[in-house]
């Protein structure tokens, strides 16, 4: 960290100001140049906050040199994390495929879609028991009884199983479930995330609308500090000024955050795109651009979805896509 | 709410569609032009989710005539509403200053500040117990301790207080709290609105980094659809490309809320800029714009501040801005 | 085009808006519903401005139905458009990537870097001989005498030329170039998009760092308008509020784009990431997405490149991408 | 500048950059630290592109400490500057209103705006000749002749005027114009900032829907580095995510600004907002916050404006308003 002086800084001041800094254990390296004079700290700066420094009368800028994120941090970490969850593995080379409805609605629709989406490739049942609305008056998930259809689908598929939680009050309820979702509003629900560093469980982590990529490393780096390091980043689509589309995926963010962390790290083009025919060209340009999943809303009957259908393919679409998607993994692993 | 048909849509899966709307209860107004064709929906549609009509494969676009919002709706409660807190009225030509630090440091900084405060003319002591930090390394509040020494500054001073929940399990620790702050990274996590909505106490419910006005109204819905209709709305900056400001202060966030809602509507100028020479301009800014009051960031000592300390006023620097708030608040309601 | 009065709006003033609105030649479509009244507008409503509609004391708000692009509309002319530049085409599954250095600087590095370019497969060569930079103390192009250099490259290699243009002022100097660049910052320069409409040549026009896709075809549409239909529209990303990477590349426009308009789609993915690492990545997920070609920076020697070296590839990186370009054209060609 | 290099940097290439600087006439500030190597450059860094650094193989990141811009800084120039117009000066503690409507429409519109405009108390008169617009299907303005008629306003009332250019060669039209106008869309049309660089001539400056202050003020430098120094810089609102209004006025920017520039500032509310109702609160808001002026639409009958009537006050509402103005006017200049 790199601390810029102001041109005209008191000089007592500043003599306070390294006293301070060496009392907390840093090293200081000092460099008095015409322009600006520079304080580099020496030491772990994770836990300093630039603002506490540019509080300070005689601190003109405080410039970051390395990230504030440990744990999560390629440079700490070279190799790629591969997690396995039942016996398959993602990350590192292994892709995967998650599919499944937006909400889970009956019995029915979750088995059948399970051993659609079974059938035709994916390895990971989705589908939402806890469904975070815009609208009170919307549907909002079958919460337990959900959560109680899907563990079936599970159990009538083999297929281990990915859902959302909104309150650290539900996670007693999770307990058979295989990997927990994250989504992007609550992507810096701390409380959240710090109840799931507690436990041993894959944890998928949605980057928040307008979140920066290296917020979301600092937020799978709080699940991760509490001693869970089992998180799969998911890109999902941000928020710009563009109408057309319901979001803007982002797809930059797949070579960037490969560059800053070993996570796996999976594309949701459903969610990005929020219109069917999109899913597509956006799942083919996710395996390019080098990511390790995709996760695909699959509905039995789009039409009568209770929610998110105009993005949700059917099991039929779901099929031809999957053949594109396993040939373009295969074609990309070879190229590289 | 309208329906626009595409141009070539098959006949009987428009008839179908109709009649489903019929038995859900809606009347339907028909209107068939040569450029499109039109279903009108007579009836609350708020339940309806839009994109559940977009993904039929007859429908081109839905369009809401009336906002989805109800209970927070100006055109369903003409009046501004008024909140009265310990005999402190905010809405409705009530103007209100809340001040304090952004963290409960120790008993003596928390105290030495409510009573700054209160003899400069702020009605509401703000204070964060359960701070949401981006890194987990930092310094996270001083939890159900911080709520303590708040609770002592309350009683020392007299002052209602103003802190934040960042999960529903801390609610029964928010007995003695008058007004309870739902953070902007929280706008959107419905399970902690839900129970909000229980309770009778009122919320001040800050806008999300990249929420739209309309999402804000809606998350304020949340709480008045159960029953708790005691919601202060704040504006406190939203996230764009600018990077010279911490976030970009939407200004006419306040005279738009105010067109489409009855609740009170404040603005936080400290978060807003990030820089404590802008918290002045950004509060006449706000008077003149019509807020019902200001929530400002003051420490007794920035520089030691454990957090936002580069945004916190001295309390010196609070008593010349409260003078000019004061004679600001009088001047434009001579004005109107 | 559809409006929608207000619930308690005058009937005289309607009256008189029917009667405005049928003077001007449309027929009208009206529809009395009990939550809104609407007229409906049939026939061409290219030319009115939903403003002046919203203007009005009765209107409650405007909905476009029909897009305001005619020549660029794929549903007015839904064969994809392949332009034909001196025997190389590109459009309608007419793959081509464009590549040379950000600026010409010298006979022999533009010379070499063409040779180069065309040695490993590309089709088009690009530099810049007038530069849109930010600072203006910062190197402008070599203007005349740069066009003069890139004319010769084009001889010495029979590689046809790309290059932008910044006034209408030098449309004199450009006979010779083959492709006339519009410029992100220049996409709503109208009196050039004006200019451009009435010479017979293709142009590249680039998206805006803030311009909607509508936005971008509309500007398409000027040159269009004017009699130039040979346009190609160009995503070099967007700006948001993530700060890892220059711009964010909107991928999601190619398909978008390629539903609403004929054109030809090119991606530059040089611009769009910044960072010389994440061409590669960004390269191939736009081929995956669709696009119709690539506009690629290379330069002998990007260390001493005096613009936007950070980007630039060496013509050794540029060899090995185009290995796996030319690879993964094929291979996406195969899969469809 | 600093330039933070590699870890692992290799110690020849370090070297040959570190001549490279010296032969280029920097200073040098060396400070090896364990964390990392440092460059500080010293000297007139301002022609220096980030970007050619960033393109070395041994450079981490660079940061600059000193802004790019020299004759807009403050540091430079420490007095506000005062521009006089005909005897009208704006900036330094002088307000000053700019009013008028949208398009030059008849001479009897304009003649008649004036007079209205001019008797509530604006003291230069807008009116658009040339006006960008989105579709070249909407009306484009009445060219020389709206310029003939705006002139013939001025010599009706007195005022000054105040219009847009769009292209270096209509600069000849522009001779007896009293303030030029860039729009927004122009921004960074760098040709025509150099031309109007050499023309002795106020230039109303606006800001570009996605720039930020900074760009703003590359912009502002442009034009003062040919020698024209009377710039005045104008916020119209950016563009964000937020749809319910036409943009997002930054309020923030005129403290930043003040800051960072010399240079008066004002607001342009009618664009900012997009809607009539809120021109009053952002004007307001923009005097408290220490805007030098307003420009602001008015028409003597929105309902018929060729464009922007949404946002286009009438003369009585005008009227209102100004009295409001210039009692907050009043107001504030008491207050500081």
């Amino acid at each position: 960290m790199i601390i810029i002086l102001k041109r005209n800084a008191n000089p007592q001041k500043v003599e306070a100001l390294k006293e301070d800094l060496t009392r907390r254990g840093f090293g200081l390296h000092l460099s008095d140049g015409t322009e600006a004079s520079l304080i580099g700290l020496i030491g772990d700066t994770s836990s300093i906050q630039e603002d506490w420094l540019r509080a300070l009368d005689v601190v003109e800028d405080v410039r970051r040199i390395r990230e504030p994120y440990k744990k999560a941090n390629r440079s700490m970490h070279p190799e790629n994390t591969v997690i396995d969850i039942c016996g398959q593995k993602i990350g590192g080379g292994n892709f995967q495929v998650i599919a499944g409805p937006c909400s889970i609605e009956t019995e029915e629709q979750i088995t059948e879609v399970a051993r659609d989406v079974k059938r035709f490739g994916a390895r990971f049942l989705r589908g939402g028991a806890f469904k975070p609305r815009t609208s009170p008056y919307a549907f909002q998930g079958l919460h337990e009884q959900g959560l109680d259809l899907l563990l079936r689908a599970k159990r009538a598929t083999g297929l281990p199983v990915v859902t959302e939680i909104m309150s650290t009050e539900h996670l007693p309820l999770f307990d058979e479930v295989d990997v927990i979702q994250v989504g992007a509003r609550n992507m810096q629900n701390f409380e959240l995330l710090k109840e799931l560093g507690k436990i041993d469980k894959p944890v998928l982590l949605k980057r928040g609308l307008a979140n920066t990529l290296d917020e979301l490393l600092m937020s799978a780096e709080y699940i991760m500090a509490g001693g869970n390091e089992k998180v799969i980043l998911c890109e999902r689509g941000i928020r710009t000024f563009e109408t057309s589309t319901r979001n803007t995926l982002d797809i930059s963010a797949v070579p960037m955050l490969k560059q800053k962390t070993h996570l796996p790290v999976i594309i949701d083009p459903s969610h990005a795109a929020g219109i069917r025919f999109m899913v597509e060209p956006l799942s083919l340009a996710a395996i390019a651009a080098g990511a390790d999943g995709l996760m695909i809303e699959v509905h039995n009957n789009p039409e009568k979805a209770l929610c998110d259908g105009a993005q949700s393919l059917t099991p039929q679409m779901f099929d031809t896509l999957m053949r594109k998607i396993s040939r373009s993994v295969e074609f990309f692993q070879s190229l590289s």
